[in-house]
């Protein structure tokens, strides 16, 4: 399956080593910049909603099964390292600029320009 | 972004239009299916954990922007028709055999055969 950005992440951290671990345990703001032709998704996102960004790790191992001596699979953690490294991040939307796609959110753990995929409304 | 499936959705739902709209809200218990060489990320996956299925929506139209006659974008939903129809459900992991591959889970809104990209733990 194909996938293709939809924008990228606009954050602080310049390499996946520098983010946090999980973004929801962490304060950091930062942004999605939506690509022009996908910003018509983005109508009626409203600024304190929360959302769930779906992103690509780009750098993160894909040959990576299991974990801590191969005691843990892949698949009981959130660590990037898995064959498809596709991320959901849970974030507060802080303000959205339909027109520039820009969004505002805070909970971030992207590295600076990790590929965006989807954007979601998170279920509570 | 190339994505490969590591298993697939074995449900009693035909096509997409007879699953249900969001996993959360049903009931209904199915099969994922893990191919061989990926079972090793399941070690240590244990029956009750809440695991998220990441799929893929095969059959999804992926140039839809807007719905509701234009008023909600497609990332304010989660609807499948999306540029990406990386879709995300939180299930309850009712058994696990890992030798097998085989996963029964609970609360399931994937159409039989739908392509599985990741399993990782829910966060509460």
């Amino acid at each position: 399956m194909y996938a293709t950005p939809i924008g990228y992440a606009d954050t602080r951290f310049e390499t996946a080593a520098d983010a946090p671990r999980q973004g929801v345990e962490t304060p950091y703001a930062a942004n999605v910049q939506v690509y022009e032709s996908f910003r018509g998704g983005l109508v009626g996102l409203e600024p304190d909603d929360r959302v769930v960004v779906v992103w690509w790790a780009d750098d993160a191992d894909r040959d990576v099964l299991a974990v801590r001596d191969g005691d843990r699979g892949v698949f009981t953690t959130r660590s990037p390292a898995r064959p498809n490294p596709v991320c959901i991040t849970p974030c507060e939307l802080l303000a959205v600029d339909a027109a520039d796609g820009t969004l505002a959110i805070r909970g971030v753990d992207m590295a600076h320009g990790s590929p965006v995929l989807d954007l979601k409304p998170a279920l509570d």
